[in-house]
């Protein structure tokens, strides 16, 4: 059942700011209840520190079983869920399935990530009494939790990165209490998740403040708990705009703490000579491309080719597969209103390739072009359009190719499409400063969940380079090594 | 040769800005030679930048051998830096060759964690190709260098923590270019440091601007280099102001980028009952509260015991085994007057134990003593007095002693002293998020330079808790992890 109120650990919040309902963005209608934004952060933070030191001494066992605990309280609610964000998002069964299956994979990977102990990397160096000049003592370092986590919810991802997404599970697998700011525009999903996470807090009898979920309207709440002194860390998924804004609070505390923001990319794919007139390739890039309506951090904003036949066959595949392509609906009426402003950036500044009308609320594939020097001279044309719409940037040979890879921003991904050539290695050295990822022959959308998996990049793709927000590695985030040196009882 | 300029990678600096000389902090006197500013970083961060993609690419096993030879062009400079470090921090002859060896060390440590390629922390995920309802594709992810770093030297560890102490080593043996900052108050000791690196990098045929090295009297200098656009990492080793302040310029770039700086701490030891009457202990107390005249980082600036005889057992212990101690030379003026000037801060705050006058730019053991709830009411009595002074908190039970814990900062270490009982473990919970390190029945001076070492801790002892100066971990600082999808010719 959605109340429409926040959780405060097990109780709910009292409401008292401002409050709103969430809007079906394909009808444009108000969605029942409505939601009470709560008006401090101050009982949900103090329940939160109250329960570290607890849940922090939690076994790595104890917390596994809670983690995997949620995903089976998660999966009783799938009917719930498969509805609610279908209303708030527009996103249709299958994919909320999917996402669904998703979210489940990444509590169970990290369960087993803590069952096993690997998440601790301990490290141990024996004591050797005799040596001289001095003897050297035992030490032993491990990864202990950083303290309370403050998490803020993606509009993209209503389930894989909000409420028990990617960063909370995380945090909560490394010993960390997390308090959630749930998203505006999908406050009844959000409802419905931490109904769930709460239920297996209760069945597993963790300390209470280990799960709070603060619903607010605006700004004003998220940043009151960036700013809080008990909160250690940050995990958010959004604009560039609110990513730099929390970056910023964080940076101006007293005591600064890290944030990891995932931000924005353009996830350029890079065409060598001769890699885009292949029927198969042009399948797959359309519906990298189209898929989730264009609205995935990893969506390629960025097709970089070769002036001449490189073009044309690029130009030509993509027409004749975007002719027709119907429009979605998308997230919510403020990524609407920011993609019409993006494409209308784009039709001043590049010329026409695909074009569909812009119709109210909803995204259909858009596709431009420029040169490379007109890239390269206006960073206008780097910026993310979040939503169906990309850019072709025709170079005149590999030199101008290269120049335009050391002229990109931080990204998530940067993909390279041909033949391994000497070429080839002179591009990966320039992408691998700029992105966290490189695929070689495929497509940048599509997130392996697994070990190996790094979903992260230079700023502005995200706040910390030196991060992943999935895959076992995204548990680092919320860790710092302690040492203990000496004899002792104590571990 | 000392010649008093920049290395701007293999060439010597102009000079230009202003001009100053070392003095010896034992007589006042100015050293020769004289030493010039450099006026703007942009040529040294330029080098460094160009430098970068050439050197990222050079091998693990040659980087190993690049390390190795700085260190024996060091060890060849021994003569003359015993001499030189002598004459500009007053630091004795056994001290200057006991952290040549550590520095050396520190170099082939990371040379071996280089050559056996361990420090890439390579993850693979192999391909399945038949997965329903759709293939994984292959994935491999490793570390890769940041890019160049700026290294700002300490003035405490003009060799350990300077030109090519742990910071600087740590970023050339992952693949940074470095740009140095020599510490002002030891700028002859920095350049013939830099005269030792120089000639492994041509010895080694490196890229020039692997290693650049600004003399700058001031802030300014410092501060241009943290704001460069092509700087992508800071290591710092100083104060909390100085610390702080390149916290604040780095937050503020457009691309922020991370800091390591080593700032302030008071290492607490906490004596459980009955554990400050050993004379074993007492000693190696004493050992570590005057050892290099107590400017340390590690230094143990706050001693918490039990009122009543725990309490007159430790401060009869001190007084009688510092009653005769003799005064020692102070690294440099600006040292001596912040330490003077908290030594003043805490004779208003405190009650004397062990008091010696305060003589010219000389430091002798202070012994200070306060009860639990005038400290934890009093935050400047928290602060670090950087020299030897040391303040005792006189709990009258158990809960006070657990209050002060957690009422402390940040630290780099917290000791603990006496018997396991069910108090230490409630003590140790609460350190454990305090400190980077835990020394049981031990003393937290003398880091060993190990894998399992942690030399961090939370703000304000370093700006960033979740990493460490010393030891292996070290590099990690200067990485991000890189992901590389789909079968490829290419890792």
């Amino acid at each position: 059942m959605i109340t429409g109120y926040s959780w405060i650990g097990g109780r709910r919040g009292a409401g008292g700011g401002e409050s709103w309902q969430a809007r079906n963005p394909a009808t444009g209608d108000c969605l029942e209840p409505i939601f009470h934004s709560e008006q401090s952060v101050d009982a949900a933070v103090a329940c939160a520190d109250a329960a570290f030191s607890e849940y922090s001494a939690v076994s790595d066992a104890s917390r596994a079983v809670f983690l995997r605990t949620i995903a089976t309280h998660l999966r009783a609610a799938e009917v719930a869920l498969v509805e609610r964000v279908g209303l708030e998002t527009a996103l249709p069964p299958d994919r909320v399935r999917g996402e669904m299956a998703r979210t489940c994979h990444q509590l169970e990977l990290f369960a087993s990530a803590i069952e096993d102990g690997s998440w601790r990397q301990r490290s141990e160096d024996a004591a050797e009494p005799g040596r001289q000049p001095q003897p050297k003592p035992r030490l032993v370092s491990e990864r202990r939790p950083l303290g309370p986590v403050a998490v803020f919810c993606a509009s993209n991802f209503p389930l894989a990165y909000s409420v028990i997404g990617g960063d909370t599970a995380s945090a909560l697998a490394v010993g960390c209490p997390v308090v959630v700011m749930a998203h505006w525009a999908h406050p009844g999903t959000a409802g419905i998740v931490a109904q769930a996470v709460r239920a297996a807090v209760d069945e597993c009898g963790m300390p209470e403040g280990v799960f709070s979920m603060l619903y607010g309207r605006g700004n004003e709440l998220g940043g009151q708990l960036v700013a809080h002194p008990a909160i250690r860390a940050v995990g958010f998924t959004g604009s560039r705009r609110g990513g730099r804004a929390l970056m910023d609070i964080a940076a101006a505390r007293a005591e600064p703490i890290p944030v990891y923001a995932e931000m924005s990319a353009i996830n350029p794919i890079f065409f060598q000579r001769g890699a885009t007139g292949d029927d198969a390739m042009l399948d797959g890039l359309v519906a990298s491309l189209t898929g989730g309506i264009g609205q995935f951090c990893t969506n390629p904003g960025l097709l970089v080719c070769l002036a001449g036949r490189d073009e044309e066959a690029l130009t030509d595949g993509l027409r004749a597969r975007l002719k027709d392509a119907e429009p979605g609906v998308m997230l919510h009426r403020g990524i609407w209103e920011n993609y019409a402003e993006g494409v209308a950036r784009m039709e001043k500044l590049a010329r026409d390739v695909v074009r569909h009308p812009l119709s109210d609320g909803r995204g259909c594939q858009q596709v431009f072009a420029c040169d490379a020097e007109t890239f390269l001279a206006d960073k206008a044309l780097h910026e993310e359009v979040f939503g169906p719409s990309t850019l072709i940037v025709v170079c005149r040979d590999e030199d101008a190719m290269l120049a335009v890879a050391r002229g990109l921003e931080g990204q998530l991904t940067a993909s390279i499409h041909g033949e391994a050539t000497d070429f080839s290695r002179r591009l990966v050295a320039v992408l691998e400063t700029k992105a966290g990822r490189l695929v070689w022959n495929g497509f940048p959308t599509g997130v392996e969940v697994c070990a190996s998996m790094v979903h992260g990049g230079p700023y502005p793709a995200t706040s910390d380079g030196r991060s992943t927000a999935v895959g076992p590695y995204a548990m680092d985030r919320f860790t710092r090594r302690v040492c203990w040196q000496g004899e002792g009882w104590w571990i």
